[in-house]
């Protein structure tokens, strides 16, 4: 049995799966509560105790996804969208504490392995998973392995600049894309559309910016409500702009839109797909896919997570690929 | 020995050398004197018989890069830097014509190959080439590997958008980033700065823009020339941005910059490191380094195509890196 932990801007994500990625039980806190690492470190501890003490095989590993985790270190360094400021050596302290292989990585790349071991592209060797969330993810495999980085800090596709001087960002910097293309970058724009509008045009009118969110703004948006629709396609617009570069960078043979907001299906894919295609080269033309997940949508990065631990060093049968990451000595 | 063939926009440069990139021989002809396909490769041909009646050995293979050359498929597909359109299955034709193991790849991808076996990249496994020359060219390694995407398409970063509706592309597309960074984009630079100012400014007024080129306005940089030095300043600039998407892509341990233009030095590399770094998360502060080239400028792509076919499917003794290209079926 393995544990996969998958470390959310909002929410910590666990559960316990075998090889196949079938889960026996799972469990999720929220990340928030915490102030700083080491309340954040005891309350993980505590969950991992009470999950495991219920489970009657052995632990053979734990695999762990978080933003701003570094695969090469096993550290969690000032990650931008988690509350806590200061660095974690989360794989060495898991590793002491429960006695057992630790593999980790950047949560971004958890679509990824979700998906190369368990999802739609086990038989893919270049792809890409965006994941939409409270930030944007991206996992980038070549060659049938993630594009980890010297640094292991590959796939920071959020924080590319959209807009000189645009929204303010959680990594202090202005305009990145996950200002604009995010669950979190979704309620700013219906924000600033009813600014724009000044009223009378939209039910989301109703809602505090507290209250808002990507759901809400989903569910408007297919009753045809003109801000929530608008909201998608400025998104979308973005969104597909800038996966035209990614392109143009990695030549993908498919992206997955991943995360809560691809929940919304065509009103994302959509205005996404028409600003992509307008973006692009002629010799690219039809010759990549912008695909749902396999998987379910609230799983994948858990599955990653499981994946990881249970496939990320060894021959992947599934797919022929070698191993997904590669360890070298940092 | 082995031969390695660089069809370039401008210059088609070709090479002897034995497997530790010592020339024996070169020459090299004008891409653009052939208005078709055919008319090239028999050029091509001649200069390859030509080449290989004066050595005594064998000749144990052929690597070739040029613009739009899909690894995969062996075939230039309708390159936007090549004066004529249509596709050239290079590949078969040459190993036909020579009956000898031939290897090709996208001529962006040279420098890298060049780089990592003969040059500063040889214990490195996560770097990036940018070749500024006609074009703007992109090499990515990771995990030891070319990127080369499934398409046998990645690294076409000179073509990521940088301006809506800027500066019209070979490719048919506007604000390309290679129409503004390249050695053509500085002249094009040079010009709208001159246009801005309406004369009395800079020594480049008394040239055509014919007759203009990078060297002349290189040269005016050197001697502080008003419009030459801000002209640099302002590739630098537009290059330092795009950088800092590429690494948050990325994650490179470090960029070399190579091409005609990298012999400006520290006028294109200063503004270039500035913009870099005031583009840049805090948390990669320091930790890229922005390399000129450790080959001789005019050779780098030209030891790639020989590294290429000399040491392109096998283990790589220098560097430890496995292969450079995977071959698979496509």
């Amino acid at each position: 049995m393995y544990l996969g932990i998958d470390i959310g801007g909002t929410t910590t994500k666990m559960g316990l799966a075998d090889s196949s990625g079938t889960f026996y039980s799972e469990n999720s806190f929220n990340t928030t509560s915490y102030s700083n690492v080491n309340q954040f470190l005891s309350a993980l501890e505590g969950e991992i105790i009470r999950m495991v003490s219920l489970m009657g095989n052995q632990l053979q590993g734990i695999g762990v996804g978080a933003p701003s985790l570094n695969y090469h270190t096993g550290i969690i360094e000032n990650a931008a969208n988690l509350g806590w400021k200061g660095q974690l050596n989360i794989k060495g302290h898991l590793e002491t504490f429960m006695n057992c292989p630790v593999m980790v990585t950047n949560d971004a790349n958890l679509p990824a392995i979700g998906e190369m071991i368990y999802g739609g592209a086990q038989v893919m060797r270049d792809f890409v998973t965006v994941s939409l969330g409270t930030g944007l993810g991206c996992g980038i495999v070549s060659n049938g392995k993630l594009v980890g980085g010297h640094h292991g800090m590959a796939g920071e596709l959020g924080h590319i600049n959209v807009k000189p001087n645009g929204r303010q960002c959680g990594c202090g910097r202005k305009g990145c894309l996950e200002t604009y293309v995010s669950a979190t970058g979704l309620k700013r724009t219906a924000f600033k559309l009813m600014a724009d509008y000044n009223g009378g045009q939209s039910e989301l009118e109703e809602y505090s910016f507290e209250e808002l969110n990507a759901e809400i703004i989903t569910e408007a948006a297919l009753r045809k409500d003109k801000v929530a629709v608008e909201a998608f396609q400025y998104t979308g617009r973005i969104l597909g702009m800038k996966l035209a570069d990614l392109l143009l960078i990695t030549d993908p043979e498919a992206i997955f839109l991943v995360g809560g907001m691809a929940r919304a299906g065509d009103l994302l894919f959509e205005p996404t797909l028409k600003s992509l295609t307008e973006s692009r080269l002629d010799s690219y033309e039809s010759n990549v896919e912008i695909l749902p997940s396999k998987l379910p949508l609230d799983k994948v990065s858990l599955l990653g997570a499981c994946g990881l631990i249970a496939h990320g060093d060894k021959p992947n049968k599934n797919s022929k690929h070698i191993t997904i990451l590669d360890r070298k000595p940092y």
